[in-house]
């Protein structure tokens, strides 16, 4: 493969290149890692295009799928490029919920300035995470504006999607009574805009009292030194009627801009990268585990250890001493 | 240190031996672990006494000080031999919230056949483990019957707990409506017992509802095939009152004896065994990441990485080639 020239279809906008480039970064094998490699490195030397890269939340029955087929409509009416990933780390094993996502996106994905990308079929979130990471960098290469990284929360999937945005978004539904819907505190302090969704039809009554009770909720969180006071915040929008949605990308790139006025946009994608850098190290120390001669010798001494020949800190250290040897 | 004779002096009972053992146990100076490593194996060597290893989770307010004073004196009040430690990261921080159990443990802490241990002053949980693990052992080569490792469940403490435990034990105070108190399925999941405390005067009848309601969720859970039919229960007792705590030991003692006679007891430690071997070297592995010329270089890469002279992935390659050099 011609890393070379393929970052150059991928700056001039070639879809298929694209997509193709996203299948290498998707593949674990050695080879294909390196290529991989060498063809971020080239677009980041060739290219310095930055999207907005929007973290957007929400579990099933929210309308995730209509909010963004309706809000990247909206996106691309405006004369915007839009790409949209998925971080689904039990795509492998609900069989492709995004797949479905897919054709039910029917109008985003026939749109030529949208791009819809369904989750890797991999079960790690580590290597879901850094794929995903490098399929933003080339979106971003190949000219999107608005990248939006997509997932339904399970785990710890929040954190890897926030991890990698600039902006993060939680898509809720109305809630039945005045109770908050279990999202968990961390979930609600990483959001940036929460969006109550359905605030259409019979739902509408309901949906502005959710969306009151989370701005309340917001209120009682810490302060963000960083950002303007009224944020984060709570709106409600219609991905069905097709309402709030200018309004919501009006708030998320006021505060975008803010933060690039104030170097808070560049300092998170530092912050990020520095956290992804600390991430990979971890992981790969711990993939040389499942690694031979390593592998073999665990499954040795853990027996030797479960039987009570040796203790687990002597056999620990053991694994440890062969390991630092090479 | 002659470790030989430290290891004799233990097993004969010396409580000041006891004392010294632990604190070389928790210190983290390179000489000192492996003295202790020492005395684990010739412990291990000389001695096979086995003790009940129970763990206590409770959080503050449900009377877990007093409980092990008043169950700590029923149980050395028939003739059985009681150490008491505990694992608690936060206290370090919080200023020894066990020290002041133990002047709340006034009876237990005089009575000649029991043994209370403060928490290692350590934040990190990792260390903690290993520290109580090793203290455990030392109390059962010194004679006690029964060991209670008790945590107030910050964090993952309770798997820490429940992983170095024949038996958990969940201790709860009786719940204000018919509301469970939040107790996270995964804690119950890992409950042998729950007890609810407090069953006297004015909050006996709440204790018992709040008996029953636990006592409906257990049934709930997934059936361990392992036990009987009729674990994991929930039962009310008094500290305060000091009922119900023989009735509890008896329970204790019925479900242990069982997993005894089916091999489930030997499986169990097992099993933990392998557990924290997986532990000590993923723990091990990681803590290389803070030693030098490691360190130095996570640190010069990670500015790099942040002011994109290089990517996230580069950098965790360049420290991992180094790291696999030695």
């Amino acid at each position: 493969m011609d890393i070379e020239q393929l970052s150059d279809k991928i700056i001039a906008g070639d879809r298929r290149s694209l997509a193709r480039a996203i299948t290498l970064v998707e593949s674990s094998r050695a080879d294909h890692r390196e290529q991989a490699a060498d063809l971020i490195e080239a677009l980041a030397r060739k290219s310095d295009r930055q999207a907005i890269r929007i973290g957007l939340s929400g579990t099933p029955g929210v309308g995730k799928s209509t909010f963004i087929e309706s809000f990247g409509m909206m996106l691309t009416g405006q004369g915007l490029k839009v790409a949209v990933l998925a971080v689904d780390p039990s795509s492998a094993r609900s069989g492709g919920s995004i797949l479905g996502d897919k054709t039910r996106m029917e109008r985003l994905s026939r749109d030529p300035n949208a791009f819809i990308r369904p989750s890797p079929s991999q079960s790690h979130l580590g290597g879901v995470a850094r794929r995903t990471r490098e399929a933003v960098a080339l979106c971003e290469a190949a000219g999107f504006d608005v990248v939006l990284i997509e997932t339904v929360g399970v785990g710890q999937s929040e954190t890897v999607v926030a991890e990698m945005s600039d902006l993060f978004i939680l898509l809720l539904a109305p809630a039945g009574g005045d109770e908050l819907q279990g999202v968990k505190r961390g979930i609600m302090e990483m959001a940036d805009i929460i969006l109550v969704n359905k605030a259409d039809g019979d739902l509408k009554p309901a949906a502005m009292r959710t969306c009151a009770d989370y701005a309340g909720a917001l209120r009682l969180l810490r302060k963000r030194p960083q950002d303007p006071a009224e944020f984060p915040k709570a709106m409600t929008v219609s991905a069905l009627e097709e309402n709030g949605l200018a309004k919501a990308w009006e708030e998320m790139t006021t505060l975008t801009d803010w933060r690039r006025d104030n170097g808070h946009f560049t300092g998170r994608r530092a912050a990020q990268a520095e956290y992804w850098f600390g991430q990979e190290v971890r992981q790969g120390l711990l993939a040389r585990l499942e690694r031979e001669p390593v592998k073999g010798m665990m499954t040795h001494l853990g027996a030797q250890v479960a039987s009570g020949q040796t203790t687990p800190t002597a056999a620990a250290a053991e694994i440890l001493a062969l390991m630092q040897q090479g």
